[in-house]
């Protein structure tokens, strides 16, 4: 099979000008097919209060009401997706960049109402993910950056993790490509001591990750990201690493980053 | 040839939803190729006063200055764009939202300072439009909603005419297709008395056009327009309808608005 890698960015790097440009370089120059998936940044926050837009937050989870999913789509949607397309192309990169509601390659419903409201929060519909569509596109030599919104086919957008969507996608094309999930972040990797960027864990596989998180040296925000992570690779994709966006190069050939590996 | 139809949307029917609503759903009902270009309207602008972006004029131009490239970057490529994609899928048409950076569809440069210095505007480079990538994406069954940005290939985005992307996008793909561009604005076509809704003259010829551009009947915006149109006809497009985007259905029969027909 065909390899394809798939790039997760978040804000530390977004918002690091320097940092960015030497993703991009790197990414620009990775061969074959990719696909980057943008988070946000502090953009939208500040863009967000200069509108007077005030975040609401539920067990540290941000609210999506009507005036922030505007704000996500005006910013995710629109000035960093394209200001990333903008700078792909000048690396002769040729990007395109989509929301889930674009070719309506991520569909998504709301998330029900249960004990809290998250507003227009997409939860993506895996099984309704078009994956001919994405190996058209992918085969037509175009490479898709998606911004981190779905749609609910009712005519709303709605806003979804970003780390989320790159696991889903890298499910849905695991039967035609042999697909490498990059989740980039502001550590160097999965830490043993996660005060001390020195003890970058190289390889980590389901059981030493379980033992690292009962006894307490994987904690917080790790959790969801290599619960994520691991149950991408039980679906099919073939190699998640997980490391800095600025060392990306490292981060594909192993020198850098956790690469997750099966039992 | 198969039939492409082109439809330009401005401010007048972005701003008013009944006529939004009623536009999409002729739009959607359109069988075949056809994609939609639209321009922005006063939600650019509301956004902008809350930014606190003031909008510098030349010769009734709007300078487009690094702050308001970002703000329709934000407007016209992320909330509108999306929105409309948004729209379109519920209404089961395949809209794919994209500005000329994607996929590098609409080339340009950054228009040249003689007079005045128009900023982050860009003048499409139409020998360098890839018109088989177009083929492509229209053979694959996707409709492109076209956002009013260009980009330079240096990494910039553009602030792009939504008319002169319709009049040169129509012109590449002529040679492919039989191209109708329906340009929509807020009157029902081309009036004898630009006072009376009643007078729209059904038909127009570069004749009829010129003398009455000389007698004055036609003049201000509709003079632009009308030179566009008629030299998109003189470069292959094969017919060009102009009146209210609410009026979309009667304009593809020619029961409303004004065909322009070569002489």
């Amino acid at each position: 099979m065909q390899p394809l890698h798939i790039i997760k960015i978040g804000g530390n790097v977004l918002d690091h000008p320097a940092a960015l440009d030497e993703f991009l370089a790197a990414f620009a120059h990775i061969e074959g097919m990719k696909i980057l998936v943008h988070g946000g940044g502090k953009i939208a926050t500040a863009i967000g209060e200069q509108l007077g837009i005030v975040s609401h937050y539920v067990h540290g989870r941000r609210i999506t009401d009507k005036a922030t999913l505007d704000l996500v789509t005006m910013v995710y949607g629109g000035l960093l997706n394209k200001q990333l397309v903008a700078r792909l192309q000048s690396l002769r990169c040729n990007a395109i960049g989509v929301t889930g509601a674009d070719a309506n390659l991520i569909p998504a419903v709301k998330r029900p109402v249960k004990e809290v409201d998250y507003g227009y929060a997409g939860d993506v519909c895996r099984d309704a993910i078009p994956s001919e569509r994405w190996v058209m596109l992918l085969h037509s030599g175009l490479v898709p950056v998606v911004a981190p919104l779905t749609h609910d086919g009712k005519g709303s957008l709605l806003n979804t993790n970003a780390d989320t969507m790159a696991q889903e996608v890298g499910n849905i094309l695991s039967p035609y490509f042999a697909v490498t999930i990059i989740y980039s972040f502001e550590k160097s990797g999965v830490l043993l001591d996660s005060n001390d960027e020195t003890t970058v864990i190289a390889s980590l596989d389901l059981g030493r990750y379980q033992a690292l998180r009962e006894s307490g040296a994987i904690h917080s925000g790790m959790i969801p990201k290599l619960d994520n992570a691991f149950a991408a690779m039980q679906q099919g994709v073939q190699k998640v690493v997980i490391g800095k966006a600025a060392d990306l190069s490292q981060l594909l050939t192993g020198k850098k980053g956790t690469t997750l590996v099966n039992q």
